[in-house]
């Protein structure tokens, strides 16, 4: 399969990725980042300080995790943090104490339905502490033991750090595309979102654009609230369109949720392509969503993000488990995301109002626009040219002709572009 | 069945007012006005002159009526108006004459369909003089016999009679509650009305309202233009909403009347209650109105009044005849009329457009909105809490964010409580 | 069948004029414009001059074609011009030598599929020459003969002929029937419409209109081109409605081709029409519009002009060939196409906006509207006026009321004809 992207390239990244402890803050993040900008050096390293203000929100400390271990009073460790991330609560706080097997299963996650997958769990926001283990392990346990909990973890006032890049194109109206990178050792949901979002980068970056893009590698929900707190005035004024990028790296078919008002033209480009596709898709509604577009689109922000994803979260069963990894992923289902995402935001791109420059038709034949021999063939193209022309009055943008016509809008470029040159017609990009 | 509402209670009032003679104006209606105010003292008295001028109308005589009868040649009563008030055509002019069998018969009302039912018949504008009688009584009839026909009635020039009732609320917006007093003698169509509105009364002034309530009882369509005539103006500024109450006395299912212009507070309020009711509703148009919202929303007035209804007025057998009576209405009918019509009143009253004070979702763990312990069901409540900030934008009512997360909008009323107490929120009524 | 038109005569004029040769420009068109005026005398004779510009378009010369045939090298006769006009392309350039069966084969149109059938093949914008033939014909041809090709014609600079007829009533205001009479010898496309047209300009000419009418006989897209180019602005301020009219000669079912705006009067008037039908007919899209629309709704011109056809152009089998001829139309499909054009422009020309003159419903006793004795049918009268007044809000026009009460609105006429007469709606035309 010839394509423009490299799914095993990107695949490869998720590898090197995956065993990396991200966090909402931390060296974790820190190191993901470093490892994106070798990949592309326009990602810079920009941070947001522990205390600082964020709206209604505290950036957060850095999380710093050394050891984290359960140990029954034989000595047996039972579970180890360095046999898996996943395994000790993300953002815990340190703790070194004998519980008895009571204390200890209130802080001890894990779900009877899935006996051997570690679940993902999280206390940002909460000083708390637990793990996270097998329920098949967790019934084997002892209920008569003690055991000893000790977890090295240090809340350190640092920086939550992101990453930013911007390339600039010949407008100043950007397409915004944001992904997180906070979630550790899982593979789907996440590291599938900044890995094609990379992928994107090396694309966009080597093109000559028309709109600017900018791209945030944050961590999720804070991440985008202290990004919008600083910056949302401009963000609202630049903005013209874009999406958050997650949950794209299986081969499951892709889902759409829409922008809260949901008729922008980030929805309505999505929509065009994902209709436009052999393969069926899943439309969600605003209600399901559950990434960083519920801050990008709350009241009074209003940017017009989308989303677009395959297996979206919460709708797998691997999803926040010890299954959402290298295997739930492919090189097929990241290439598949970014072509799709590419297609759509190039759909972005080359979005206009075209516009007419006559009254009534124009004489096709003396532009060499009509055929000398009239066949099925030239007779459906002259139809098409007429098509496009007689919705050509400046209110219609391509998509919307594209859809009059009952064409996909990538099938009508070559001949807005001859209009163009002919001087038939003339566009206004936004 | 605990209820705010007594259903004997109303149903012993309408055995009380059962017997009494009403009309368009005459002692009738004062008298069940008189017993109404015995209910509650809030309801005035208050009329309008004979020969006074209404729009394209005359307020018209009062119509005294006294006794009523035929009898054949040989004496022998045919009937008799003190045996059943439909027994005489409503506010009939005098008569005293002997006429053929046939002469009579134009002038004796029947219903072949219905042969044991007597009809209900009224010649308001035109002067004339009539009786009602069974079919099968009417039929037995001598042909050969002459009648003696006699009607002691009078049209004198007085009062047209109507009650009035303001509950002031917080705000100077009012809740029209318009129903009818001019029906003799049926208990559905038309006694339930002025009853379950009265049960109304009871419950609205004995609670703190936000909108004012003005309730009217009118003789229908004259008694809405008349005071439409003299207090439109000030109705189209202060009506907020309301219902014409007609046709709540019995047990069949609810019916919807919109309003002339359809998509009104009243409307949105009625048919969003109606939906989350266990039971099925009939929902007719505007072309199938039949009562004093022909008036409130003629084109001009246009006041946001639609209409809730049981079996409504044309749509069952037992309407305008002696069949509709003290059996055809029931305790439960009546009482769960009264339930239904307080609770759309309710939804109107605690409508509000609210409007989120934070740039971004806010924190809820720090204000104890989001659970410590995470389950199904609170994770659920979250999402609930987040749905209802995610819409609260300030340009969506309570009923249209309730329908945009699928609850009935008494569902949310808790959190957005909630939500205002904890300064996340802040609402503007109206 | 009685009418108000007389499909037998429009089908003489079809046998009349059927046998001339008409072009975009030539003595064809000008001879059956002469022989149109003959019928009406209010349809004038105009022109544009040859080489001169139209917007994007030049006026063509006239083509005067006296001789054409091909003869094989024996000197047989293969088909002869005097035979058939469409054995000529129409608007060849003249042509005399003797070619190889291949070099003829390329200039020799015929239908495979239609073997008896010759086909409609113009040039007019590329000087050509070429012949049409029964593809059986053609493939009884000597492959080793030699053809001598012979076509006397010649292009003069001239006049490209149209007529037009202005009947004017009492508003500026002007509907606008556009046909065109560029197609020589076929009869659904193209004699059909110039002849419904006359029809319709005898009938519309004979009464008293509210509206101006202007009516185009045109060459189709040149001819109504230049029309524009000089009068576009005028039209745009006064053409209220209208239709191009073409194909209305068999008796297929009737087709609707919307304006390219949508929902005009002229797309509302022919739909609701259409649908209180009792026959079916066919809701065709813009895209597949093909006549003179294609002008008059350019973007920037945008006229109201849809248009109603029966067997539509491209949707026949005989459409383009010898086979569209006088037996494929009848008395009986010009006629009833007459009928149903009239009825459309009389609903744009009857349509207006009532307005009650009352607040609340009038008192319909008093002027003679309420019936002294009831019955089902005078209720209904009743229910119809009081929705008709209800509905009259001077925002809303017939065909909407009509719709919205479920009736044709040429059941209503009588109704508000008397509401108007006892000054109960008043009515404000375009």
């Amino acid at each position: 399969m010839s394509s423009i992207f490299d799914g095993n390239q990107i695949y490869k990244w998720a590898k090197d990725l995956f065993p990396i402890c991200r966090s909402i803050a931390g060296p974790g993040n820190k190191k993901t980042l470093d490892y994106l900008r070798k990949i592309n050096k326009l990602i810079e390293m920009k941070h947001f300080d522990s205390g600082e203000q964020a709206f209604d929100w505290t950036i957060p400390n850095e999380w710093h995790i050394n050891q984290a271990w359960i140990k029954d009073e034989k000595g047996n460790e039972i579970i180890n943090f360095k046999n898996h991330n996943l395994h000790v609560m993300n953002y815990s706080a340190p703790v070194d104490k004998v519980v008895s097997f009571d204390e200890l299963s209130d802080k001890l996650f894990s779900i009877p339905e899935m006996p051997n997958s570690i679940p993902y769990v999280t206390s940002y926001y909460t000083e708390d502490w637990g793990f996270c283990i097998q329920h098949s392990k967790k019934q084997r346990l002892d209920k008569k033991s003690k055991y000893h909990v000790f977890i090295d973890s240090q809340f350190i006032k640092g920086k939550m750090h992101y990453g930013e890049c911007l390339i600039k194109g010949r407008s100043k109206k950007e397409i915004l595309l944001s992904t997180y990178i906070c979630h550790p050792s899982m593979a789907n949901n996440e590291l599938s979102g900044p890995l094609v979002t990379t992928a994107l980068i090396n694309k966009i970056s080597s093109q000559n654009n028309f709109f600017s893009y900018r791209i945030l590698f944050l961590p999720e929900t804070i991440g985008s609230i202290a990004y919008l707190s600083k910056f949302h005035k401009k963000m609202k004024s630049h903005t013209h369109g874009g999406f958050v990028i997650t949950c794209v790296g299986d081969e499951g078919k892709f889902s759409y949720i829409p922008s809260r008002l949901g008729n922008t033209i980030s929805d309505r480009a999505a929509l065009h392509v994902l209709s436009n596709q052999k393969e069926d898709f899943q439309k969600y509604t605003w209600s399901d969503r559950g990434s960083d577009e519920r801050q990008y689109c709350a009241p009074g922000i209003d940017l017009p993000i989308a989303s677009v994803t395959r297996s979206k979260y919460g709708e797998y069963n691997e999803y926040h488990t010890s299954d959402d990894n290298l295997n739930f992923i492919s090189p097929k289902g990241l290439q598949g995301s970014a072509e799709l995402l590419y297609k759509i935001t190039s759909v972005i791109e080359k979005n206009c109002k075209p516009k007419t420059q006559f009254l009534c038709e124009p004489m096709l034949g003396k532009r060499g626009l009509y055929p000398s021999q009239s066949t099925l063939d030239t007779q459906q193209a002259v139809q098409d040219i007429l098509d496009i022309i007689s919705y050509s009055d400046g209110s219609k943008d391509l998509i919307e002709i594209a859809q009059l016509i009952n064409k996909p809008v990538w099938e009508i470029y070559d001949m807005i572009d001859q209009l163009i040159q002919k001087d038939v017609l003339q566009v206004e990009n936004e």
